[in-house]
């Protein structure tokens, strides 16, 4: 696996299981994923002499990041390296221009998108759909980064300024109620699996929560997101596992069953963490199992409702450790299952995430916010009213 | 961990969503825990080098056997080593008759036994308890292994005659229903946390198939069973986790509750591996959790019925190799969990298990059996019929 984040961390343990041994390519020899497996090799995912020596002998390469530069990846393919999804698939998980044209190509009701290079450019896409609209870097963003609300022409213009030669595209900003996730899985034979279709609650371009199912989602339009996920799927020719982004938007001629794209990953995506716990089988077991050509394993959830929440770095680090943090959210509530990184602090990042299952939805919610609020700040936030 | 076996492999999964770093002790770079954790320390339980190098810097020691020797846990407590469960303890673990005159001391009902050290005393046992008796070695034995059923005088003497200088005990050979087993967790602080009590199927006294929770046991006596578990362990002053083997046998003066202990062991077991899946919190996880002083995670059951199946080598090894009865097992069962351990096969070895969740427990149980002898023969055992 291709990067040693909290993905590639995870993916070793579900790799233990299966009798396999997960090398990673580490940037650091304190990344999530390098401090626990026993085949690391250093170097960046850009580096062609580190990601030569990391291939050696992989029988597939994965990636828990987007982050191979194109360039290496057909370079790796053209030796014959059995990379999993193969680089065809890949660019649509790294460049979002190639995505939206690609969908659109397929009939895949997406956010109305323009590639755009000027302020003028980015005034005549508004003219026609309206203040502010949503600028992405073609290549490059996450959690949020390298995405920008903009919302006059005043503003376009400071925050193109300050992006001189970047590749970039507006997208319309969608009235949408809400964010969901379709994910998937598929085998280089073509077998799909999907999971549950999932609620994911964002901050700031961040994923603070996922609930799955997705609540209250009318089962017509839970299948056709996963129909659609197995779709692009199958399209792109994507092996491992696919996250769908989706916005829920009022259903229209643009979007009959209510669903537009908005991103695609192709790794372990933090919307399906809380498959470790809620599902038979886990995100992380799934991908191994599609890479490695094994037959996909059952989706079915083991509880009525679960929630993962992310425990984020607070913005004021609390003097309380993260280790005795631990102690008393065990203390509280001992079926909280706990995933941390191994990652030191710093304000908004992800160190680690807190699954609840449960049978009723706003009790299992409550719980696994609370349980992430404490992790991140120290504080209880109910102050300690709501016990059990 | 002292220790590298399939025990330290599946707690290194366990450490890893903890946020902790498990070192291990392994005699083999290629030991199961050895080939997938990153601090491992090479050396042999015995050899007090290997074990000083080994504890530095430990906040706590722990065991995946029992094969430290008394001298040597005495210098590392001495020297101020945190070893959980303390040397007191374990040595309940390690002596069947330290273990044996404490528990009948403690007034938990046990099968009659003796230590022995001729023919001429092991006759004596017999003549009062009857042929044919048990010998037992007291240190060293696991898996059938420095167990003798020993049917008569001459068997006797040509045992013993085998077995010369050995500490010896013989316990009478108990009319038993089953094999039952209770396994519990305790922290230093003294909190306990017991899971069902499961059945035990044992096949030429190696541990084939367990079956949570053990089916048809009157709530009573799976009741007496949890607290015999957590009063040992209480009394022993155990840390970690204590899996007390126990005989179901009819209820007598001798054993009110209808349950003898057979044997203790102070570390996850593989009377335990089902909790993996089939618990909110796997034996693995709680075993840590009591030897890091976290408080006890929720050993609510996932499942109505859970059976895990070892995988043992074959008495013929097949051709095909174990990753692709791995690919076949998967492609019959979805569901199906599987647990390698990395282990070269030989006969009788355990080289993994698989683990099925589900409601009814004939079909439960014939899966899991089906899954399990698939895995080690390469032969589905009812020839294909049985699909699903």
């Amino acid at each position: 696996m291709v990067g040693a984040g909290q993905l590639a961390r995870m993916t070793h343990q579900a790799a233990i299981a299966l009798g396999q041994s997960l090398r990673v390519l580490a940037e650091a020899r304190d990344d999530p994923a390098a401090v626990v497996c026993s085949d690391v090799v250093l170097g960046r995912p850009d580096d062609p002499v580190a990601l030569a020596e990391f291939v050696r002998g992989c029988d597939a390469v994965t990636y828990d990041h987007e982050n191979v530069p194109a360039e290496q990846l057909a370079a790796l393919a053209g030796a014959g390296v059995p990379l999993r999804p193969s680089p065809q698939a890949l660019v649509h998980a790294q460049d979002k221009l190639v995505m939206r044209e690609r969908l659109t190509g397929l009939g895949v009701a997406c956010p109305p998108f323009a590639p755009v290079g000027s302020v003028r450019e980015v005034r005549a896409f508004a003219a026609e759909h309206g203040w502010p609209v949503i600028l992405k870097a073609r290549r490059g963003g996450y959690d949020g980064r390298a995405v920008w609300q903009l919302t006059d022409p005043g503003h376009a213009e400071s925050v193109l300024d300050s992006l001189p030669g970047a590749e970039l595209l507006v997208e319309q900003r969608v009235p949408m109620r809400r964010e969901l996730a379709a994910l998937v899985a598929r085998s280089p034979f073509g077998q799909g699996a999907a999971w549950p279709v999932v609620q994911t609650v964002q901050d700031h371009g961040i994923c603070v929560q996922v609930i799955a199912p997705a609540p209250d989602l009318p089962p017509a339009r839970a299948e056709a997101a996963q129909r659609l996920g197995l779709r692009i799927a199958g399209e792109l020719g994507v092996v491992g596992l696919l996250a769908v982004e989706l916005f829920e938007v009022a259903p229209s001629a643009a979007a009959p069953d209510g669903l537009l794209v908005n991103e695609l990953a192709m790794r372990p995506h933090n919307s399906g963490h809380w498959t470790i716990e809620g599902s038979r089988t886990s995100q992380f077991e799934q991908h191994l199992r599609a890479v490695l050509d094994y037959p996909l394993g059952d989706t079915t959830s083991t509880a009525p409702v679960t929630v993962m929440a992310n425990v984020l770095g607070a913005a004021e680090l609390p003097a309380m450790g993260v280790d005795e943090r631990l102690h008393h959210l065990f203390a509280r509530f001992p079926d909280a299952k706990a995933h941390l990184y191994g990652k030191a602090e710093r304000p908004g990042r992800k160190i680690g995430h807190v699954t609840v299952l449960g049978t009723d939805l706003d009790r299992t919610r409550g719980r696994a916010e609370l349980a992430a609020q404490w992790m991140s700040t120290a504080r209880w936030a109910d102050h300690g009213e709501a016990h059990g």
